[in-house]
């Protein structure tokens, strides 16, 4: 990654050899503590088993992972998705790379017949580059949950059908 | 069971000699299909078996098990939790057995410093006790989450601090 590169990011399902590159993508952003580093890789490594139900998606810059996003379907609904997962590696910031991997997974929902989007965020001030990010990709807010992480930091949900 | 019953139901936590009993309360439950029955007995058999993340609270009238609510800390959360599962067999409705059960609940919380309960419920005919039940005990919709589970069965979510 230098300042120099220009290319767009491009969106490939995950293999079982990217686990160092998203285990580095989760470690470079500060926002995570320690036990949502931990549920992150559980994730990822439930996908990178084959799991159905979750659904991991790489970006690539110039030839390196730089992001990655986990979907699945949602237990117990007929087509809605939940978003749990969308990091980007701090150095590769500002290049659209989230928008991209969100738009590659709603282009792969519309594949598939559609369906409903739920995203589950903070309102803490780690996460307002996530709300501003699902805000601009026109995903509504859907309901607000006062202190539910902890005191002063409520659960925001986006939904949206696609 | 039978029409000159008049106590109060009682609350306790759920011993796995309640297993059957447990059950045949859920069987007794005409709303709920194959698939979330299955899902109901997976958190019954994980709370009798002494998880952390399932509280079992089985609610008796005269000496027969005749509910049941099911709760746990979210993940991610200091003291929120969820209310997974709440269910009166249905030869046992109309005498306040839901409401006995949500207030236990809510008391035992309270004992443990208070938190929010969060409660997932579906906008379809079925569920129209359960919701109103829940309106009745002060829980406020939070959220609306229209095709949520299918085609025109929205997901309402009730949301309270304790």
């Amino acid at each position: 990654m230098t300042a120099a590169a220009t290319g767009a990011a491009t969106v490939r399902p995950a293999a079982v050899t990217d686990r160092g590159a998203l285990e580095a993508v989760i470690r470079s952003d500060a926002t995570f503590r320690d036990d949502e580093v931990a549920v992150a890789l559980e994730l990822v490594d439930g996908g990178l088993a084959g799991s159905s139900d979750y659904l991991l998606r790489v970006a690539e810059l110039d030839g390196a992972v730089v992001g990655y996003l986990c979907y699945g379907p949602t237990p117990m609904t007929a087509r809605t998705f939940d978003l749990y997962w969308i990091v980007v590696a701090a150095a590769a910031r500002g290049r659209g790379v989230a928008g991209t991997l969100v738009r590659a997974m709603e282009a792969e929902l519309r594949d598939g017949g559609g369906g409903n989007v739920r995203i589950e965020t903070s309102e803490t001030d780690g996460y307002g580059a996530a709300r501003r990010l699902y805000e601009k990709l026109g995903y509504p807010l859907a309901g607000t949950f006062p202190d539910f992480y902890g005191p002063g930091d409520a659960l925001l949900v986006y939904y949206r059908t696609i």
